[in-house]
């Protein structure tokens, strides 16, 4: 069975975005520090058609979280591109330019209809507006067997949280305190998933926690 | 320099009790989960004058915790006995019984002054009413030499956290969302400390994430 997987950076206090939150940054006060760990690294330039880079203890994890992935679900502000109806003319594509480093099927959870968007390199952006199950099965039916990626925000992340849908959860937990922002776990108020820590790995200025919900 | 270092267990949701604590029950509602990794260790059930146990990944996380330390403070919650006065005839001597696994001078911080109070075992408590940094201060003084320890909860160590008087922090990480409760990182508001992650060790229910504060 195809699983769903969450990777989500997050700070030590809990934030994966940052306090003030807005359109044009998503990421928040701060939140950028959440990423900064990933940036030198060669497999993350790679996918992003970038050259050189950093081999570290983070890499193997990277590869490994774009590995057996067939699909990926996100969240509208993820994609980004304003609250409003899509607009006729001048239509945001998302904030990766021509060849977004997903390279699959994504779909992105929107209150607004729009006709699927074909980018270069094998991403397309399909707009599902009837609700994260619908989005999932989606996913789950595109990607045919591997697995399915949950890439945040926070609030799709919590949304599948409290329906018991994610199976997989790994952390990279940044030692860093934002104070405020989007936090991941918010009083989840759902079924309490069991969870077991089934890997940690420890890399320069991240810890890696991969966890498995025990159902 | 002797170091004040904070030594907690939390939750992956961010909680170091769980929600409706009380008198009676300060870990809160599912907060005995965040202990259960320590209590089958033999390290830790010969500090209460148990014998046998278990050896696991966390016996040296552990043992390595309580050396090197002069002092503890700790907060009134978590030395118990309720919110009044103390009272004149049956004190409360906390709920540990007459021989405290600290076997050390312990600084409870706490409104209501009282006579110091020697146990069993090298435990003595010694109630401070001027605040935070007098019982740090205090507790530095008594040590020596060796580190303080800061046992919790939730509230001190978030003043503390907020003063920025922690030198370390150890977090043991265990894979349960309480989905409520005391949180330790909530809203600093203070200044915001640099931390670096200095050890990490995956144990049987629990991770241990060790941080330095850099100044």
């Amino acid at each position: 069975m195809t699983r769903l997987r969450l990777d989500i950076s997050m700070s030590l206090d809990g934030f994966v975005a940052g306090p003030n939150q807005s359109e044009d940054d998503p990421l928040g006060e701060g939140g950028e520090q959440l990423h900064e760990w990933i940036l030198p690294l060669a497999v993350w330039r790679q996918s992003h058609g970038e050259e050189g880079g950093e081999v570290n203890a983070s890499s193997a994890v990277v590869d490994e979280s774009q590995h057996n992935l067939g699909a990926t679900v996100m969240g509208r502000k993820m994609f980004g591109g304003g609250t409003g109806p899509w607009a006729a003319k001048d239509p945001w594509n998302g904030w990766w330019g021509e060849n977004p480093p997903f390279h699959m099927p994504v779909f992105v959870l929107t209150h607004h209809a729009r006709e699927p968007l074909r980018m270069e390199g094998g991403t397309t952006f399909t707009f599902v507006t009837d609700g994260i199950e619908s989005a999932l099965e989606q996913a789950r039916e595109t990607a045919g067997g591997p697995d399915v990626s949950l890439s945040g925000g926070a609030n799709i992340a919590q949304q599948y949280l409290k329906a018991g849908l994610i199976d997989d959860i790994q952390l990279h937990l940044v030692p860093v305190l934002l104070g405020g922002g989007a936090r991941l776990f918010d009083n989840p108020a759902g079924p309490n998933p069991g969870l077991e820590c089934t890997r940690v790995v420890e890399a320069p200025g991240v810890t890696h926690l991969r966890y498995r919900v025990v159902r």
